[in-house]
């Protein structure tokens, strides 16, 4: 198969496993079956992994890089909050349908069994997303509120709002398909308005 | 345990298989474990299940079951579709949340592997409930666009809003917390907020 780039070997590990677990499941998955589809001896796997919680925490970490790469760091600069939203839905929805990242971000929400000390730090992670995402909320509730002078809007709080958002976006997985007829442009437009204005505005 | 009634041993061994599934993962918990939990003999629990995939492919029927019985079937009745919709969004909240039903209703959105053949039976559920929805929405929308005197509203699809709103609603398995501070009426106040009127109304 023809590389984009040459990846780098702990990489090319973690995109070959996430693979093999969407495929065949992650209990369905061994460290041998990774090694073969790799072309490694298991020493070689090893080598960089010790076990397959490490890769499957390795790759949920990596999930959560993307997000802060592709999501949070590029809006973090735009200066205009709603003008921010509206750029972090749009990236989001780029990250949960790229072809490249789809198999390693659908990771993060699987019930996988990691260890309580790993859970916590991915967790970590994923509320600093939820907090980040929220407080962008509050800062465009605030301003709303501004220019209609004044008149607070005090039924949908920051953090159901996010939750609701995270939501719309993250379930794109369950039912997306590359050959339907709901495509990115169409879908990050959608959801912009729905979430801005309701689906009946 | 104290339960509310006597259950058929079907139902019982269904919900104390998703009890174990969510506790020690589907890969991660055998056809003994659920006999032993239920203090079933191997042949008690064959007799009812012949594997494993019989169990979850029964499990995720009945989780389509109690959608279909707490949520389709009562609304239908509702002769005005915006309130037909808001009581929709109530009581699927309330599947979602059900202290009762959550281990089984998340089963629908975990990636287990099924046999082709069950699984399109699954998938052809799940498809009929996101219709349901979607021509709700689509009578909801047409109301609004009379009310306005048909200046239409186009860019929001009834299909694109259905998996939105499923979206927010499935996804709340993923953060709450029976404890946490976001309790069951104020979600489907908030939620039916932002899908009727966005989050900054």
């Amino acid at each position: 198969m023809a590389r984009e780039s040459v990846l780098d070997p702990r990489q090319e590990i973690l995109r070959t496993a996430a693979r093999l677990f969407q495929q065949q499941g992650y209990d369905g998955t061994s460290m041998n079956d990774v090694a073969a589809a790799l072309k490694l001896s298991k020493g070689g796997l090893y080598h960089h992994f010790q076990s397959k919680d490490e890769i499957l925490f390795n790759l949920m970490n990596h999930a959560m890089d993307i997000t802060e790469e592709q999501v949070i760091a590029p809006v973090k600069s735009i200066a205009n909050p709603e003008d921010r939203l509206r750029a972090l839905i749009r990236r989001h929805i780029g990250v949960v349908l790229s072809e490249r990242d789809r198999e390693i971000t659908v990771m993060l929400h699987e019930n996988h069994p990691l260890t309580p000390a790993l859970r916590k730090r991915i967790n970590a992670r994923k509320k600093d997303y939820v907090h980040f995402v929220e407080n962008l909320i509050a800062e465009v509730q605030s301003n709303a509120q501004d220019a209609r002078r004044g008149s607070p809007k005090k039924t949908v709080t920051p953090r159901a709002a996010a939750f609701a958002l995270l939501g719309m976006i993250n379930w794109i997985y369950q039912w997306y398909r590359p050959e339907g007829s709901l495509q990115e442009e169409s879908l990050v437009q959608q959801y912009t308005e729905i979430f801005f204005q309701g689906a009946f505005g």
